[in-house]
Parts: structure tokens; C-alpha cells; sequence
């Protein structure tokens, strides 16, 4: 079915406060939410439906553990993923524009930060290449095992243009956990390649899935080996939990760095040769059947314009109707 | 057949001097061969034979172009890629332990710098968290073409632990180009599923594929993706040359991110949590016929250790002897 964009929007943003949360934070997760489901993205509104994302009864506030002029540590004091992260680019935004270099990370959340491309894009519309690194509990294994090591492990690149920024948003893993949760519920087999059961085979079966372990995005070890790098990034250099240490379930980690190109180049300069770059990549000669090179993120973004050019947005019955009930509870 | 460790050593010296350097690029030279060569790695003394490594004679003084508390850009004025980047190296160290975190690029050059896993193995032993990002000429095609785009971008991550660093260091593209050279001088063919010809047709044979394309590392857009992120670290964002804007036969660019743990959480405590991952991830359930799961860096560290223990290295007869060749010219 098609839904106004509109109304989408505002069925979301009940659902959201129906979990608990106040009108600051409820406009954090909406604009976050809304930026994955206009650009087909899988981490949108299907967040509020089933389990939802209630607010936790342990929140308390987000502190600042530790500051430097170039950095900081929060702690997210089990607030929403989201909310937690937001505050850390801000944090970030805020040192770069002073010093031209800012990290900043965030532990003691336990919920999605949504799709952490959105953070990405954020940062390099203001001029700064952004990375963006989350963590989450085990599920993906390592090259040679099959045994569920590490969180999904995504990690997230903005640099900008003269137009739209690059953005690229990837999934260390061979298919995001959610998908597997997904797959389960409609009763569906997954790919016979992305995931194992919990002896080491390869299972179709979404459920075995789940006791086993995703694969690393290539199946080889160098889509391991940057799961391992976000593991390391989001767990130890952050204070999160990594593996089984530091409690993993209760304690994700986030990390993002934001770089000002002008500490090298003219930032002018920069812009106009990143978009002689992706104009370039676009040309590029294309294979039989290939109708349009994209770059990172412009997929996403056509989609984007398009659905709110029109103002509709196509939208599955089933979850319509689920966030329905939940906006009116 | 085996040679001594030393003498390996001697004629690799010698022959780098052959080629033009003095002194002290040649101790920088040989450091960074010897690196590749002791742990496997296809950059080692293997560049010192055919072509060889003739320093430019346009080569002139390394020149700052621009610097900040925390930055630097250098124009490598020609001189050799792992010169250049050692220099950028030593700058960007200086300035992290003074700020806690530095980035350096470099431009114009255009011979190899080596396997950069080296220079992310000397940050992280300093205690630094170490990025490294090496451009070179259009090799790599992008998800959906078969044009020549990128280069073979690699990138390395090097993060220090109690005992050694885990240095992960991979190109983003399914073979090095170095490979197809070789491949093509010992007339064999090459997997069926690393590169293009020409004509956008996959190819077993690496002279048609040196006039073709290398496919990304995972023959995906994932891969893909990280090789235009790559390109634009080491083109735009250095002054470096990009697919085929500012000159990218004679302006390779590079990139060194430095990174101090300290800014975030304490060094020790780091240090020990990156030793706890390491180890947990080399106690994971491992796959039939598995002997060992190795992180990143440690196979090639543990071969470089028996090396030099037993003070021998095997190597290819034609190595040696065309070696001692320009040795001794």
C-alpha cells in the first residue's frame, strides 16, 4: 500500500512516545528512523513494531566520562542507542569545528543506533568526513571458526561533495541480525552462504541461525579481519563490551571521528575533486544489463527525493498496520 | 634453497644502493623489504629485481606543504614511496604524542611504499592506534563495471596489545597488480574470478587482465565501496592523483591516521582488553581441519620470528641469483 509520508511521520512519532520517550528524544529517533525507511534501508520504522524499542527503566543521564579538547567519553546510562549517539556527534561536530579533529565514544547502551549512515551523512554535510563504527553483542564469527564472536559490527563513511555527500553504510557481516529475526518470523529460508548453525554447518534454516553464527561479509578473512577492527574499535578503545568481556549484552559501543580536510587540503578544493571523483565512478564503462553506476549513498538518497518529492511512500500492510496499533495504544 | 638471514640482508643493501639511494634511504628501504620479505608478504626483496626500484632522477627535497598542531602535508617531490611515507610517518608520531592524535598525507611520488602493514606495525608499537591508506594508478574496477579505476588501495590498521600489535593490512582489491605482473612473466594463468579483460569478460589470463580490470576483494559492492572510500583518502583528500584527474601515473598519494588510545580510555587498560580480544578470538571453536585461528599479523609475525631465530629464510632460486646479480652489478 502507499501511505503519505506525512502520516507515516506521524504515526511513527506516537509509537515512539507510546516507548516512553520525551518530545526531545522522540524527534531524535523519528528523523534517524525515517532517514533509514525513505531510503530503503531495513533499520527504519519496523524498529516499532514487535518488540518496539521501549525506553529503559534503568536510563538515568548520559555522563561524560572522560574529555579532552579532541575527545570524549560518554557514558550512554542505558539510554536509547539513538539518543546516546546523537549527543556523541554533537559532542564531536562541536571539537571539530574548533580543532579540526574529534572522537568521540559511547558506552553502556544497549539498543540499536539505527542506521549509522545517517550519522555519516550528518558530519559530511557540514563539510567533515565522518566515521562512524557501533558495536553489538555476538553474533558473527571469525575466518576459520563458527562460533558467534563478534556484533554485526557496521561501519559508516561521509565525505562531502559539491552536491549530495558520499555515504557509505556497511554490515561487516553477510547479513544483519535483524535479518535473520526477520526471515524467522515470515517463515522464510535464508541464503545458504551467510550463516552457520551452532555445529559449523551452513544452514538455510533462519532459527539454526540464530544458535550459530553470520558470516564475515566476504566469507574469507578480510571481511573478519574488519570485524574484528570495528570489535576493537567499539569494545576496548571505547569502554563497551567486546566478545564476552565487559558485558556485552548491557554495554555496546560506538565511536565516531571526524576529520576536517582542510588540516590538508583547501576545502574547496576537496569538494570539487570528491565530486570529479564520483562523477568519474559514474561514467565508469558499465557491464550488460547494468543500467546506472551509484556511489555510495545515492541510491538511498534518489529514493529519498523521490518519496518526498511526491510526499507517498510505499508501505508493507502488515506494518502499517502493526505501527498503527502501537501509535494508538 | 635457504640463505642466511644476514646475507639476504647484505645483497638486498646492496642492491638498493645499486639503484641510486644513499645511506639512509637505504636503511629505510631495506627495513621495510625485509618486513615483507621475513613474514611472507609478496613486497619484499622481489621488488629489487626486473624493473627494480631506480631512484628518480627527478627526485628532489621532501617539501611541507601545509601543517598544522595536528596535520602535515608533504610533497614527496619524487622521491620514493617508502621514503615519503616513512617522513610522514615520523611527522604524524611526533605530533600524536603531542595532541593525541595527528593525520599526514603525501603527494607526488610514484613507486611503491611498500607493504603498509609496516608502517601501521611501527605506530602501534609506539602504544598509537595506526591508519595507513596507499594510492596508486587505476587497476580496480567498481561494482557493476569493468573499467580501471581505482587503485589497489590498501589500507592498514595497526592496534597495539600487551605482547605484539594486531596489524591488519589488506588491498581492496582481489589480487595485487604486483600478482598479475608476476603471473604474466611465469606464464600462469590466474584465478577465474579476480579480473576483467578489456572487454569487461572475466579472464584467466593476466595480460588480457592487465588491460583489463581487478575485480574489488569480495567481487561486490561492499569491496567496491571501500576501494572508492580509499581512492578518495589518497587522491582528493591528499592532493593525490584520482582515476584519471591531477596526475595519478606520477602523484600517488598516502595517508597515516594516528590515533592515541589514551584519548578515550586508559592505555593500559586498552592494552590489556586488545590482548583479552586477541585471545578470546584464538580460543574461538574452529572449523574441521583448522590447526590454529590467527588475527591479523600473527601468522606473519610468528614466520618472521622463526626466521630470524634460526638466523635462515628460504628463497626462490631465480630470486637469489638475479638479486646478487644487481648486487654485484
Amino acid at each position: 500500500m502507499r501511505v503519505k509520508v506525512s502520516e507515516l511521520k506521524r504515526l511513527a512519532s506516537k509509537a515512539i512516545k507510546y516507548y516512553g520517550y520525551d518530545d526531545k528524544e522522540t524527534k531524535i529517533i523519528l528523523d534517524i528512523l525515517m532517514y533509514a525507511q525513505l531510503r530503503g534501508n531495513n533499520q527504519g520504522i519496523v524498529k516499532l513494531i514487535g518488540k518496539g524499542i521501549p525506553k529503559s527503566g534503568k536510563a538515568g543521564k548520559i555522563k561524560v566520562l572522560k574529555q579532552t579538547k579532541l575527545s570524549a567519553l560518554l557514558d550512554g546510562n542505558q539510554n536509547m542507542g539513538m539518543v546516546v549517539v546523537t549527543r556523541a556527534m554533537e559532542i564531536a561536530l562541536q571539537k571539530a569545528r574548533q580543532h579540526g579533529f574529534a572522537i568521540v565514544g559511547t558506552n553502556n547502551t544497549c539498543s540499536s543506533t539505527g542506521a549509522i549512515g545517517y550519522y555519516a551523512d550528518k558530519i559530511a554535510k557540514k563539510g567533515f568526513i565522518g566515521l562512524v563504527f557501533a558495536g553489538s553483542p555476538e553474533t558473527v564469527t571469525t575466518h576459520g571458526s563458527y562460533e558467534a564472536l563478534f556484533g554485526t559490527n557496521p561501519l559508516a563513511v561521509g565525505i562531502p561533495s559539491n552536491k549530495e555527500p558520499m555515504v557509505f553504510d556497511m554490515a561487516t557481516s553477510a547479513m544483519a541480525y535483524f535479518g535473520l529475526v526477520q526471515a524467522n518470523t515470515a517463515g522464510q529460508k535464508i541464503p545458504g552462504d551467510v550463516a552457520y548453525d551452532s555445529k559449523g554447518k551452513l544452514t538455510t534454516d533462519p532459527a539454526k541461525a540464530m544458535e550459530g553464527a553470520i558470516l564475515p561479509f566476504d566469507r574469507n578473512y578480510k571481511g573478519a579481519g574488519l570485524a574484528l577492527i570495528v570489535e576493537a574499535l567499539c569494545g576496548p578503545l571505547v569502554g563497551g563490551g567486546f566478545i564476552n568481556y565487559n558485558n556485552p549484552r548491557t554495554n555496546w559501543g560506538n565511536l565516531i571521528i571526524i576529520i576536517d580536510p582542510k588540516l590538508l587540503v583547501s576545502k574547496n578544493t576537496f569538494k570539487q575533486n570528491i565530486t570529479k571523483l564520483i562523477n568519474r565512478v559514474k561514467r565508469a564503462k558499465k557491464q550488460p544489463r547494468v543500467k546506472e553506476i551509484f556511489v555510495p549513498g545515492e541510491r538511498g538518497n534518489k529514493l529519498t527525493q523521490k518519496r518526498l518529492r511526491s510526499g507517498w511512500i510505499e508501505a508493507e500492510n502488515n506494518l502499517y498496520r502493526q505501527l498503527k496499533k502501537v501509535a494508538e495504544a
